[in-house]
């Protein structure tokens, strides 16, 4: 941990760790109507790790992605500060997180780097910076206003 | 456990323990918009527990509740059903689960025991079909379509 | 309308003016994952009405309901108050609106009455109020707080 | 409309006009909570415009912004493919849609013209692409899985 807080890089072991970490997060998702299982594993600046599938509703928009599952246990356990989070799913793609956790996920930080894993471990890389650029946030609702 | 499983009730030393749960859940809520922090504790039938707290964004819309924390951790931990969700606030009133939190619950069954604690700890009990008579449910999306 | 506000009720021919508009709403839908199309149309007191149909999202958690749509066209008329609320599906069953319309909705008053209408045009009809008793709302977040 | 088809890109008295509509779109908003009025104007290749202010929720997660309202209306009025979306607010500063907005417009295309304008009408101006980078849409639903 203390090598990635001072690198801003995960060491290709850790790399390999969270995709296991990923992967098994995965297999407790609840996905009935989209087959569509994701797992979601966050790295805390506290070196606190959570697991979190995605959870579906029959209403959809009650449904809950596996990012914001585990950002939302890490948050309420007290962590506020993120390095890295990966993202595992079943099919041959680098699948990456949709607009809502990404929007959910840079409430606490633009510079959390976010791994899209292969089922095979093969990944892509980004910063959530990268992922939503000129990004909506805590700082916008501070701004002053015209009226 | 066992008794409640039998029973269907809480004892009251039970329904003491969610409070205090429910409570503590409540002091790592992230709500710096509303500065209303919820706190939930959820018992799941295989005498697991869950704690959550609610979790704003500066996109409203990303907001969950702690009920959802709590609930989104426990099914993504592999629990499908679950006994009875306590929810604690900071307000001298006895403050009900949205019907956001209604819809995400009775995904996994209608007859979840509800508790809205107060800070006192009294509280008021509902059964979760009673708080959303007539749900729309996973039942629904199976149905037949004239179409 | 004066009648309506009046009486509390919809007459009869309204009632089937309301199931026609809430079917053509169903028409435009776009539910391309549930293939569960809805349709809605509200009367507003102003005696405007505004139809709505669901729109669904990749990332479920977008999905937007029929009932919502109607709601913030009307809101975003400048409507505030509203009389009744018609539902439309292609399921012979009377189906409800979810819980996350049910909250969307009490926002603007619990005496809304809600019209499940089935494809025969039959329905069930609710006061909003009883399909979210006890319901979490405006007043609550005034509510003073211990901390 | 004929130029913007053929030459993918607004007129400046298009443009004024977007900020016009979208700015009026703001003047209906529902914003008790944030206090954060934003309006926005859609512009379908169909010709049809469609208007929309956000509708705040006091359960937060029922809120839903300007953007959504907007492409709500238009697409349960029938149109699937859109232009350029205008958003205004009241701050002064380019206010970029939320990545909720973001995953819900990209549903209808990538290729969409958004345009964050400040009350003086100046504007930043994206294509959605460039605001949701390697989104995930309904393509990717329709991959095969590994399991
Ligand atoms: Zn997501
Ligand atoms: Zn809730
Ligand atoms: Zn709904
Ligand atoms: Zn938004």
């Amino acid at each position: 941990l203390d090598e990635i807080l001072r690198t801003g890089k995960l060491s290709a072991a850790f790399e390999k760790e969270l995709f296991t970490l990923a992967s098994e997060a995965k297999n407790r998702s609840y996905a009935p109507y989209s087959k569509f299982r994701v797992g979601a594993a966050v790295i805390a600046t506290s070196g606190n790790i959570y697991l979190g599938g995605n959870v579906e509703s029959a209403s959809y928009g009650a449904t809950r992605c596996a990012e914001q599952t585990a950002f939302q246990k890490a948050v309420s356990e007290g962590d506020r500060r993120f390095l890295a989070v990966g993202v595992a799913t079943d099919t041959d793609a680098f699948i990456s997180p949709c607009g809502i956790c990404r929007q959910f996920m840079v409430e606490f930080g633009k510079g959390v780097i976010v791994y899209n894993f292969k089922p095979d471990g093969t990944f892509k890389r980004y910063l959530l910076s990268e992922l939503l650029p000129d990004s909506f946030g805590p700082e916008d609702l501070d701004r002053p206003r015209g009226q």
